[in-house]
């Protein structure tokens, strides 16, 4: 009897919906892959690997899809059908739904509101943030910042114009002058964040004030942060002082690129005739060496949380989302290359610690799609009316790449539900599609913290 | 101690892993939204409940998505990166990949593969096919029959050129005068399936060979068909004999249309300025009233089929694929809605009997994507090259709805992996992603049929 007991609970604890508390101080690590809708998955999956190859994404046994949801800033009841990576990061890190450009801020009331970051530091957990855009960048900056613009990134970028986007910045009621926590990098400089890596370092370089020469990174400093600039720096790194990496200016380089920096283009059409462009390889970006990978930051990262206290890590592949802007298929390609590689080393991990619950996610899906290379619209000469890439396969077939949405140097972002994947089967909040907002009710669950109701 | 075994073993059970055996025969229902992916998922969850809805979709406990695989007709190892409906059905149908068009048969060597119909057949086991669009459409057919390109559904159909698609069609070697099975219409009417549901009624009434009067009608009917040709006859049909209910001449109406018949359209530009089309609700098309529904014709099937045997039952929702091939939102939302209400019913049906596996998956993605319906791009003049609906919502919102894939008449399918339900969790199968032609393996296993090696 005890024996047919013991296999019961064997076979129980198999499926066990419950982390199995009380074998080590929990841990989440949570992977967001920028931009990465099923289309980015399968575009990696067919170059990098053929179309019957597997990602260690498409191993992991649950996947789950979450909802994306966006509110309009001046009626915060009305949905807005497409995000961008500041509110819906900011869903994930907060559990509160807020509108286009917010850094966990409300809609409308521009209330500050406490991260999973906040929350697993006053519970004494380590945290850190690993990203290959700039730290200041929307999605990492959601999880440790407060602030009503994402492009307030430097204390000299709070009031000012972006020719780029039309937009006038003015988070002066931020500024610290005013009283505020200052900009997102300021914001960085001040928080009780063990590790940081990424990149951005201008943002850090900028004095905090006019007249000043007091630096972002003399904050930093002050507030405990080793700092340190290249690869090398990565391994040697303190591992009682709080780290802060800054491995390029702003975004940091992809891995991959269009062999001659080929990309998508538009149709060419000679007397009528469709013309498609010729088929690209990809190839390493030379802008790429002496880089950490993410999945090296990634390991330093989790070397650094590793003491038994506990954490909340989060990892961003970002140009996934922003070489798809730039319609380079290459670029997102290796992209997400690299959040596979990342998710090996988080994976390897988990297998020797125990209660690491991993989540991979994307914020939002993109532009890009896979379209026939042939068919019988190109007999009558139609075609894409908008960017192709005819990408060449290792396993020597074409993967033609679309990018339509919007004819303005910057394609856009699409509104379709996200792929949400999990290491630790029986997840009872994973079954069925979830809110973006419940990552941060699954991951603050699974440390154990203790969160306020309207989160 | 007993009482606690007893809860152990309650407790195991909400978490097994095994379909419950021995309770009832086994079955089947397969559920196909033909071009169903995230993007018309999600517009149809916008427009039909709101962003914050939930389709009985959302709620099934188990999710998993498929790669879709396609290979080259004249080279069968080369893989292809955007399917359609025959040779994605023709996955799921019998495990087997096969090339654009082809209808149960392998690439190249053109040899007819068995299907999961026949197979259930053999075993004694109930089989039938629902669908909205032409029984003898890609997606039905390649369930049933075997031919090397879709377009021969009836038999005046076998050699001739359509000039739509610029494609010489000839399944000579197929004609019944060669010795071969004929059109799928014929197929279907010679086949041992105990119910079918859809269109295509002009198939069947083409006479079989020039200079006959003997239409394949007539074929069905000496092959135990009663048939049927209104939502009338549907409950009140035989129990005993076999069902053959075509309720239109081809594509069955869908249940929603743009007011005024509105759909997507090129944007306007007037003095440079983008002028963006007016937003439009949907409306019920006056052509689908008298049809059955999706649910209807499912449930009539599963009354049918409900017989102690066990069955394979394979239920598509064609026009989610044919709206958005046509630009128009509403029909695809409608069919998405008509998907969901028919999942209802099966939903419905399992519970009541048990040891029912429900499969919902796509067979391929498609065009439409949900775009941003304000930004920093219109400040530009900037817009999406391709068509454009926006689409209002019932909560007040604007869901703008790119159709960018091509510039001809018809947008085009596009390549990513296919999302994958069930309503049992635990499958070990559907762990991790799958291969479209898994389907046929999970299907098989769940019915017990013994399966050929090579599928």
């Amino acid at each position: 009897m005890a024996l047919l007991l013991g296999l019961l609970v064997q076979a129980c604890m198999e499926h066990s919906a419950e982390p199995q508390a009380g074998i080590g101080a929990p841990k989440v690590i949570l992977i967001i892959g920028d931009g990465m809708d099923d289309q980015q998955i399968t575009i990696a999956r067919n170059y990098l690997l053929g179309a019957g190859g597997r990602l260690a994404l498409d191993d992991l046994p649950v996947r789950s899809a979450a909802r994306v949801e966006t509110v309009a800033e001046d009626k915060p009841d009305q949905p807005i059908y497409v995000a961008d990576s500041a509110n819906s990061a900011t869903s994930m890190a907060t559990g509160i739904v807020t509108s286009l450009g917010r850094i966990a801020t409300t809609a409308k009331t521009d209330q500050d509101i406490e991260t999973i970051m906040e929350l697993a530091q006053a519970a004494g957990l380590g945290t850190g943030i690993v990203t290959t855009s700039s730290v200041t960048d929307a999605t990492p900056a959601s999880f440790v910042a407060h602030i009503n613009q994402r492009h307030c990134e430097g204390p000299l970028g709070m009031v000012r114009f972006i020719e780029q986007f039309q937009l006038s910045v003015d988070c002066s009621q931020d500024e610290k002058s005013s009283g505020g926590k200052g900009s997102i990098a300021e914001q960085i400089a001040s928080s009780g964040l063990d590790i940081v890596l990424g990149g951005g370092s201008r943002y850090f370089e900028q004095t905090t004030e006019e007249g000043s020469e007091r630096t972002v990174l003399d904050v930093a400093h002050q507030n405990g942060f080793q700092i340190i600039y290249a690869q090398e720096e990565l391994g040697g790194a303190s591992k009682t002082e709080k780290i802060l990496g800054l491995f390029s200016r702003g975004t940091m380089p992809v891995w991959l690129q269009g062999v001659d920096g080929a990309q998508a283009q538009r149709i060419e059409r000679v007397e009528g005739q469709v013309n498609l462009p010729e088929p690209f390889l990809c190839e390493p970006n030379p802008n790429f060496e002496g880089m950490p990978s993410l999945a090296d930051m990634t390991s330093a990262a989790l070397g650094h949380l590793d003491d038994g206290r506990g954490f909340m890590l989060m990892i961003e592949s970002a140009s996934i989302d922003k070489q798809s802007h730039q319609r380079r298929p290459c670029g997102h390609i290796g992209e997400l290359s690299q959040l596979d590689d990342a998710l090996k080393v988080a994976l390897d991990f988990a297998e020797k610690n125990s209660d690491t619950l991993i989540l991979v996610t994307a914020d939002h899906t993109h532009a890009a799609q896979i379209i026939a290379d042939q068919g019988p619209h190109l007999e009558f000469n139609y075609a894409t009316p908008g960017y192709l890439a005819r990408v060449r396969t290792r396993e020597g077939g074409i993967m033609s790449i679309n990018y339509a949405t919007n004819e303005s140097p910057r394609e856009m972002h699409t509104g379709a539900q996200v792929p949400v994947f999990s290491n630790i089967p029986g997840i009872r909040e994973l079954t069925g599609l979830i809110r973006q907002s419940d990552i941060y009710h699954i991951s603050a669950n699974h440390l154990g913290l203790a969160i306020l109701a309207d989160h």
